[in-house]
């Protein structure tokens, strides 16, 4: 050993920025040891079972460079709670790695700001996480618990089950294409985008009552598709049914072109299917907690995805695209 | 909606590409729902708490761009359960966000076949993921197992205690160094930095004989200071007990500097304190897993870190750097 170089603990600016991270999310009695040792290790109590997703946000191709970083945070996040919702398990904890072209002190406190908002919001503690340097990427697993058995999936979606959605459809899609073209962007729009409220209230009040769900983060038509595959069923669509904003409904209307509410991402609405007879049940809920719920079709037997528009005319699609289009079939 | 901009279920390459990770690792029956539905669904046995970690690896920070994708793929899952290994886990599952510049096929089923082999081994099964679209990185978080109150954590190191490491130090950081320079690399040092192996049967077996354990990933000067910090304590090694390869051994005789052995990366072996009396226990388990584990050092009461040449010289660091260097302190 020399003394150019001698050994030191580091205290890099890195081990600096993982302190904002040391206390995201509110204490949680199921939480033995959080950020700071090799791993962390939690309490799955007797008779439930563990939920988890990952997923990953890449700047240029899931957020702009420039996006406000707290608006980042929140959806680092938002995206997973999503998930957990559409299995109707209850949050729990979540870790972040996080990669950064450089440690910028203020654009990693706006982001923790964000996610430690959301984690709040939603009881979710932070704990465990990695730091690196690279181009800017986030990625977050969350965790959540269910009683075991309890589970929403995909595959439980039967012929006669009414399609319903929660919220309004494309607002996201709406808001991206507005952006892209430097267009101005209305804050509500824009807020549907970079802020997506996960449907956690929603998503865990429809244990026992939905057969199939998923969150729509590809677009309707598309993550439908994947309840009906799982499921082994078709559906029928009809698109005058579709919950849209006044905005999105304007857009359809003048490009005569549904894309934007059927196969846009980032909606991050919950997709569900039930038997008719829990309507009335459904409505309560969605009254009661304040989120609209529309029901938009049924399920049927044969494969295939049919849209019905307002004017009559129907398109069939099959899993690896569009059939045909034809008047009346 | 019209012709041009057809609703198309989407298959993209990138879906092709997460067909690689649909099947690796052996079936456990812990997992209730693995790849393919919005979440993971997995069972913890009562009596067991849950132990994760997670990990970024980022092309050209964390690997060479043209580093081999199967020693990318091993790798990525090794740095995890080396900290299962730390905490004295039994690994069970791993999710993996996997960040491509392309669906490059080649890349992929290279890294899957790395990931997938070391995931047998281990009896590790890949429960759920996310492909997305950018700069080469890779993030994986490992999920293990241990009866609840038997995981070895940092703060348990006590004065008296003998502080052991598992097989040699420095070889990752001698393999860097010559690839870095051009210069020919010995394949077994390579292998050393590229497909560390994970010390999870040692981790494993030293449940209740450990006092206080963590990976060496960061070198042994800063990784014994975590336990240090976390322990409240302080600790004295002797230079000359610290396990070489011949090759490090050699560069450490030859530029006087024990940089490589102390303060470089990618060890991925285990620092532990023990009490002495279980030392014969500690030899017996080393001869059974046909691991080597050397005492280096003991814990003392004293806060710093001393450091004691085979010429009699001691450097003292306390947490935030050396202290002084004197001859005979």
């Amino acid at each position: 050993m020399n003394q150019e170089n001698p050994v030191g603990l580091p205290q890099s600016e890195f081990d600096l920025i993982r302190r904002f991270f040391a206390d995201l999310g509110p204490t949680r009695a199921d939480v033995l040891l959080g950020v700071g040792d090799d791993c962390a290790l939690l309490e799955v109590p007797a008779g439930q079972s563990l939920v988890i997703s990952i997923d990953t946000l890449v700047a240029g191709t899931h957020f702009f460079h420039d996006c406000d970083p707290e608006a980042v945070g929140h959806k680092s996040l938002s995206v997973g709670l999503s998930d957990l919702a559409a299995m109707g398990a209850a949050p729990a904890w979540a870790t972040l790695a996080l990669t950064l072209p450089r440690p910028d002190h203020d654009w990693v406190e706006g982001f923790a700001c964000g996610f430690g908002a959301l984690a709040e919001t939603y009881r979710v503690r932070l704990v465990g996480g990695d730091t690196t340097r690279g181009p800017l990427s986030i990625t977050v697993q969350v965790h959540g618990l269910i009683r075991a058995g309890a589970a929403i999936r995909r595959h439980g979606a039967r012929p006669g089950d009414l399609i319903w959605v929660s919220g309004t459809l494309g607002d996201a899609a709406l808001a991206l294409e507005a952006i892209r073209q430097g267009a101005p962007v209305d804050a509500g729009l824009r807020a549907r985008l970079e802020r997506p409220v996960p449907r956690v209230e929603v998503g865990t009040a429809l244990r026992g009552i939905a057969t199939a769900m998923i969150d729509l983060s590809d677009g309707l038509a598309a993550d439908l598709g994947h309840i009906l595959a799982a499921s082994g069923v078709g559906a029928e669509i009809d698109l005058a049914d579709v919950p849209l904003s006044p905005a999105v409904a304007t857009e359809v209307a003048s490009r005569a072109d549904w894309t934007l509410p059927l196969s846009s991402g980032d909606d991050y609405e919950l997709c569900f299917c039930a038997p008719p007879e829990h309507a009335s049940v459904i409505r309560s809920l969605a009254a009661g907690l304040g989120c609209s719920l529309s029901i938009v079709g049924r399920i049927r037997p044969e494969p295939g995805l049919t849209l019905r528009s307002p004017e009559g005319a129907s398109l069939t699609m099959k899993r690896a695209g569009y059939d045909h289009f034809s008047a009346g079939a």
